[in-house]
């Protein structure tokens, strides 16, 4: 039996002459780019090219909208008024709309990034405003983010498409959420158990958690991280091990 | 006989915490705004907030696109690489455009702003990539700028609408090029002055050089400033005079 | 019998085209400068003027430090781990400090500005990666605070001096601390009632609480606003009415 | 006969998330840092980490002043007016002194850094802005810089200590001046060839010219590059070859 699975990424996250991840070779793997819109990370020269290669590789292109911190890459959580970054969302889902279609692309979903990702796990007001955001920007862009999390909540509250992804190299909680990154062993590293993993995300619906329990986790989508060689590996392996399977890597319904 | 004459000034300058300009003021007086775009001025929640009020005001919505350098207030020249600027532009624009769009506008046009107007002026390969970045972004969106310019003429070779305008404030060579802020005389102050002469550009398509020669001067748009009290004072008054003497005040077809 | 009192008010805070506050009006009026660093407000120039006048009218020059978040005018939280916070208060103080030297002046103590100011009242990690950044900076300098806070508590305990600082026009809860300004009446208007509230803080030590009762409350410097003409006028009200009961406003101890 | 000469690499120049260059290996080469400011590239953060490291190596620390200019990594030309780009010089030599400090060193130098440096070999009021700057700063310091340019003749002038460099792996004209960087030639990569180049620029005070002829050249510190892996190759050989053909490795007087 063929099971269709998305595998995403963040792409676009390099920066004047600061180079971050291996663009080209992520693109050659995942099925979903989350582009960065230049508030945490990505000019718009870089921007350009990173959707310019999307299209050509028949890759998705969300928008990876974050905190307006460059220096801090997005990962600092901003307390940022919920009008205010309401009116970022707008602005960066805009701004690379408009990249993506100069060279043939489309903006199709919205993927929160960093900081902003981790907080409107639990931060009604600010998950609200980024669903604002969605809303009043464009109709109907589906949103990835954590499943159980206020803004998948929300945004399914308000008519938006909640996609629900897995991490394909974090360790979960018996209770099926992810173990913080300061604990031991809450980032696997070996490829091949890494993809053995995923593998059973996607034809299971399972994932085996820190204590050995096992626990239910649907995913629509499975995210992958690029940003150094040994990651870019991890991803490969994945996808090898994924279509060996017989899994269709393919963008989200 | 009515003559129809558009009246333009920069809009959505104020950053954050600054304030800058009486927008509601001037939404009041002219037909088209050119909003900036959070690269020399303008953070997202203003630019709605402006957008909101031009829309209110029945006030077309342009891009004010101008150098990154939100310190220099987009006034400095930056040697920005063609290929840069243009993505510039078009991240500029997508930005503006979904702004705009969410509180129910549209951008229509396109103005430089600053140093990045005046270096197009005769500065090809800039004023090139300009032009790039409006083709690339949508299709046919007219753009604003000094008749005679580098950019106006690369414009219109490209298939673009050349808007050609007049400053109401400023002084003219007997060539009908702008007299350079540094000589004495080249901006005028008096309401009265500046509304005849306005009146004339209009209606008569000339204007009084600094030496007293006419010269012919076709305008689309009027350049009007509103980021002083006293600037709105004279915006006002222009609108008076015009409207009283037979013109309409309208944004360029 | 004369009683020494230090006035205290945020100068510096224009950033390239936009002005923000007084400064000329300010600093006839307070007897210590707290000079923005460029993180939150004040471009080089902005900062090296006010230093400049400072040091012209007798004003005593502080460093503001702040989060580096020109956008929100440091009044958004951050979390920005300590370690770069330290440094980014390093940076700040001797960028400031080079900047009043260049003009005849000194860097005499340091304020945090804020949502950093009002973060360090409870962010113990925070707070001491101030103290860390003011300790490594130069030996000495001053800290002011807010009584109580865990800002002044560590950095009186690694040896600074800790400058206890009252609010001109807050109101006060019945335990010493700040109405938040979310509550109805938690920021005074009136001159009179200000100065009158003053006078008593300074000669008397106590401070009429919200709900009437009285508080102790013993401030080295007395903060006030000046970014609005209504507040200048406020201050220079203050001044007057201190002199006038005897006080003489200098720079703390 | 022993020859002393000084080596001097940028560095400092990560930024955030963003890493730049091998600082560690280039400090291990060199005997003098240009540690970035802040302004094109370096966050307080990684300029502490790179002064502490410079502190280590025994390796003299310099001001890398530059635009403020991130996302062009100080590479494009701005158009600063002179007063603004001394208040930006003062500016940067304070905060990296405060660093440097921070950790047991000192600033000792100041160097121009990309397009700042290129602007100054030829623009007369922006080299004196930046002279200016030096001077208002402090005492003394030693500026770097182009043989022939208006920065070095005017530091002499106004009684600075202008150090001469060249440049290890460009192409020099018969003139003395270096072969534009879109000149094919202009720069060289063969180790051996860039390290025999620099022995004769060392002992004999001459270099071949692109031409081939030979011209005079005094240099009082030679600038490496370590901006990727063969860069510091070339930089490793150069030292061996330097102290093989008995040239000591010492920072400038």
């Amino acid at each position: 039996m063929t099971q269709r699975i998305d595998l995403n990424a963040d792409c676009g996250e390099s920066y004047g002459a600061w180079r971050l991840g291996d663009d080209d070779a992520l693109l050659g793997i995942v099925s979903s780019a989350n582009v960065a819109c230049g508030f945490h990370a990505g000019d718009p020269s870089t921007l350009r090219a990173t959707c310019a290669r999307a299209v050509e590789q028949g890759v998705r292109i969300g928008a990876q909208v974050g905190y307006a911190d460059v220096r801090g890459f997005g990962r600092r959580f901003i307390e940022v008024p919920p009008a205010d970054l309401t009116a970022d969302v707008i602005y960066q889902i805009g701004a690379l709309q408009a990249i993506a279609r100069s060279v043939g692309g489309e903006v199709t979903y919205v993927k929160p990034h960093g900081a902003l990702y981790n907080a409107i796990v639990g931060h009604t007001s600010q998950a609200r405003a980024v669903v604002d955001g969605v809303l009043a920007c464009t109709s109907g862009l589906p949103v990835l983010g954590l499943p159980g999390s206020e803004f998948l909540r929300i945004a399914a509250e308000q008519g938006l498409h909640p996609v629900a992804e897995a991490f394909a190299d974090r360790a979960y909680t018996p209770e099926g959420t992810l173990v913080p990154r300061s604990h031991p062993g809450s980032v696997l590293h070996d490829p091949d158990e890494i993809a053995a993993r995923v593998v059973r995300m996607v034809f299971d619906d399972t994932v085996e958690a820190i204590d050995g329990t096992e626990v239910e986790l649907h995913a629509d989508s499975v995210c992958l991280h690029g940003d150094n060689p040994e990651a870019v590996r991890v991803a490969a392996r994945l996808r090898t091990v994924l279509e060996g399977a017989g899994a269709e890597i393919a963008p989200f319904n």
